[in-house]
């Protein structure tokens, strides 16, 4: 509860400014707070330590109140409840066929589709975008979720395997082309886990990528605030503050002059995801170059949500715009519908996997981004009452703001959607393993360990176990081993499963397999 | 080690028989044993007790040696590995369309095939039969699995579910068609668990079904033999016996005079199911009257295979027949195989849900099964070695032979399939919830509960939390919470989700709901 934390929380040339420029009288701020209705974030002001009044003074000099109150404004008209999800049904339509590309019903233009992706990258054109800036909270870890080791025999991070795919990818369209070419990667961190994650990358040399090529930026944050709009103190020299979702990629976009670099460096084409997913082929070309083709300004990665309550959005059309429908605001009997060939009407389950041109990005941050309001999220947010007192509510006492990256989707002029496998391309960290058993680092390295083992079956190679016998490939789950096999291919070696007959093609393993680019290791 | 089981494990009457009537030389025990190469079975003789010895005896002369001897040869035969996954693969076709149903694609026809079952159900024509002879091994109990209480609000057992799903049926029929009918319901337990199986019935009063209609029988077992074809003794006076899989079922329905019971009954179709399915429809209407409809003598209700490498077996034709092609024994390829639409060609999933005509099902035990060879389980199997030491292996050791239910699918004239939702139907209970995650007491109550909520919904009702706020249909996963609503609904107040509509249309409700016939009771 007290304030011991400000040491790291604020810069210590702070601590060197005179208290003169600190009063609020004096330097305007007790006026600003009092005409946006915040004066009560001083409330404490005479009870706090030169250094505390230097570390608040700090933080509120750095909002914009008007602002931030005219957020809360327009997020809590838009917010509300009661009957907003019912009217809703009436006005989804599900993805059109025609804007549709799918990995298992167009079989005969994917090759297509990544020669076309491969060449844009040899050209330079192509990017990648990575929204690394969450937490990992749920995963009860207090460090970036792109440092997490799921266990996998390597012990790679998210962050290394994700580098990996990006350098191997190079590697492909340059040995394609014939012609050398970049993949920049943009690194979208929050306030939270910029300096953690700079770091990370800096010690391990960026995983092997040229560090000019690595560029990090900042997301914006904004303040927790009550239902009357009051911003919440988290004790009594600070604010409570919150990312502004991974739709504050826009805005940072502009404000710290990634629109610009990406510019300079000629990018044509971004694909933005998210950090969780183990399985992401970073910069996919046969995506990209489905993109392309169809001259989309903006296009989704789904996967097919089969189940309807399954928990997670929708890509479709709203009143004839695209935009995700997130699983909290779909009605039961829409979920439920389905089309003549039994599959799930609203079927185009959203995975935070973006494809982006670049005049339509620099489009949304010069002119379309500021239109959008934020999101309401309603939650428990521990506070300072009026005594000083730290109170953790035991129920949603407040907001906060949040925008999406999939918010811009209604401005695109031509969307398409594409829809790869789960199994395939799919797999997010979200829980720890102490949890109920969705999205943890076992699944996570689970599913990465199935796809590489069906690498190895697919380019003609098979597994023995330790009784000499040939394992099937579905592996029994009989006696609880509900464990695929243990099999990990670097993705220096193969980016989708490609090169791997020459390694595998007749031969047989010992699970754990590990086939690295210094060779490969097989054994119990 | 010792024997101290045998005086649960034989019958007190045997102790008085003579010593000499069990001596294996007069008897001519030794000389059955010795002609089927089985003599090693009596190699701590000497060294047993009178007791001991007794047990042994009436265990041995219960047993056919040269049968036992048969079935091991040809089942080995036909086990074999190698190169037979490979060749299946061009011999395996899809389900044919013609012989499809489905609870999705076909939803026109739905309320017709229903109105068809319930018309059969009400002339008494329909009985069902519960797979039930497999103990709760995986599952950690040492009791029948129908007596696991998932930890539903109403602590209910699967036995008790399906009773009264069985009881609302009746009366389902009895009120639509104005008569008075029956659906008997035949058990098939195994030596382990038919005591504890009758005796759970007898103590609940059969769960207000008439005990005449409770109709218990007991499939055989089978020795457990090494590679060499010889018995595995459990113990110095006891053989490894195993029950001979739920394809045991024909040959016991047959010795136990079941046919002839079902033949006085007067019923023509009967609907065969697995104890362990929360979710199972109990004699469901609508797969009856489809299979009915179409003059079908054998059919099997399906969920969609929808992952390559899912544990699952599938319907499908080998060689122009019908069969399930088990998970263990088809390539990658070919579970890979998808069609033209994006679904796996391969996708029919096994649910072990059948249903058949009378007339076959005496064809089958009268003419069919005798012909079925065992399928071969490699397994751990604990065994005494010649110093009378307990080994337990640590790799196979030797087999158990079983028949499956479904190895009949090849003699049926008419084969149908019928595919149904996984979510509404299929939650089975294999494992602990200490094991992976997988089937597990907290899956299946969670299936159940997630079905009974929609059911609610769809009948308009709705839920409030705890903050007083409508909890959306799609309850949140955020914070770990991935708990279905709580919501139990007795199979006395609603079958398959019908008549609920008076109870909760436009009424809002606290979880924990519970809906039993005596009222609604809700509140956290």
């Amino acid at each position: 509860m007290s304030c011991n934390l400000i040491g790291t929380l604020c810069h210590v040339s702070v601590l060197t400014e005179s208290l003169q420029i600190m009063d609020p009288n004096t330097s305007g701020l007790l006026q600003r707070l009092t005409e946006a209705g915040q004066s009560h974030l001083l409330h404490f002001w005479d009870k706090l330590s030169p250094d505390e009044r230097a570390c608040l003074n700090q933080e509120l000099q750095g909002i914009d109140f008007q602002e931030v109150n005219g957020f809360f404004k327009r997020a809590m008209e838009s917010s509300g409840s009661g009957g907003k999800n019912e009217k809703m049904d009436a006005r989804m339509e599900p993805v059109p066929q025609d804007v549709l590309g799918s990995v298992t019903r167009d079989r005969g233009s994917l090759k297509r589709w990544e020669q076309k992706g491969l060449e844009c990258i040899s050209q330079g054109k192509v990017a990648v975008l990575l929204l690394a800036g969450g937490q990992g909270t749920r995963l009860g870890v207090s460090y970036p979720k792109g440092m997490y080791d799921v266990g996998l025999p390597s012990k790679k991070t998210l962050f290394q395997i994700q580098a990996e795919r990006i350098l191997k990818l190079q590697h492909l369209s340059e040995e394609k082309h014939k012609s050398k070419c970049t993949i920049p990667w943009y690194i979208m961190t929050s306030g939270r886990t910029m300096e953690s994650t700079k770091d990370f990358f800096s010690r391990r040399n960026y995983f092997g990528l040229d560090k000019n090529n690595v560029i990090f930026f900042q997301q914006g944050m904004l303040p927790a605030m009550d239902y009357d709009g009051k911003i919440i103190l988290e004790n009594k020299c600070k604010l409570s503050m919150a990312p502004d979702g991974n739709g504050g990629l826009y805005r940072a976009l502009g404000n710290q002059g990634i629109c610009d670099d990406m510019q300079r460096r000629g990018i044509e084409f971004i694909h933005v995801y998210c950090v969780d997913n183990i399985l992401v082929k970073v910069a996919d070309p046969a995506f990209v170059g489905f993109c392309v083709e169809k001259n989309a300004d903006c296009g989704a990665k789904v996967v097919e949500k089969s189940n309807p309550t399954e928990a997670v959005g929708v890509v479709c059309k709203v009143d004839g715009l695209y935009q995700v429908v997130e699983y909290s605001e779909i009605t039961l009997a829409t979920a439920e519908k389905r089309s003549a060939d039994g599959r799930l009407m609203f079927n185009a389950g959203n995975v935070a996997n973006h494809f982006f041109s670049f005049s339509f990005l620099k489009d949304i941050v010069e002119k379309y981004e500021p239109k959008l309001q934020h999101h309401v999220a309603r939650k428990k947010i521990p506070f300072v009452d009026h005594q000083g007192q730290l109170i953790t509510p035991d129920k949603p006492n407040g907001i906060k703001m949040e925008k999406f990256v999939f918010d811009i989707f209604q401005f695109a002029k031509t969307f398409v959607v594409y829809e790869v496998l789960r199994e395939d391309e799919f797999s997010p960290l979200k829980n720890s393993d102490h949890q109920d058993g969705k999205d943890t680092p076992t699944t996570a390295r689970h599913a990465l360990m199935s796809l590489h083992h069906r690498w190895v079956l697919n380019a003609g190679g098979h597994f023995i176990d330790e009784n000499g016998t040939r394992v099937p490939a579905i592996p029994s789950l009989k006696d609880g081993t509900d464990h695929p096999i243990k099999c990990e291919i670097s993705p220096l070696v193969s980016y989708g499963g490609e090169g791997l007959e020459v390694l595998v093609k007749d031969r047989g393993f010992h699970p754990t397999l590990i086939i690295e680019e210094s060779g490969i290791k097989s054994g119990f």
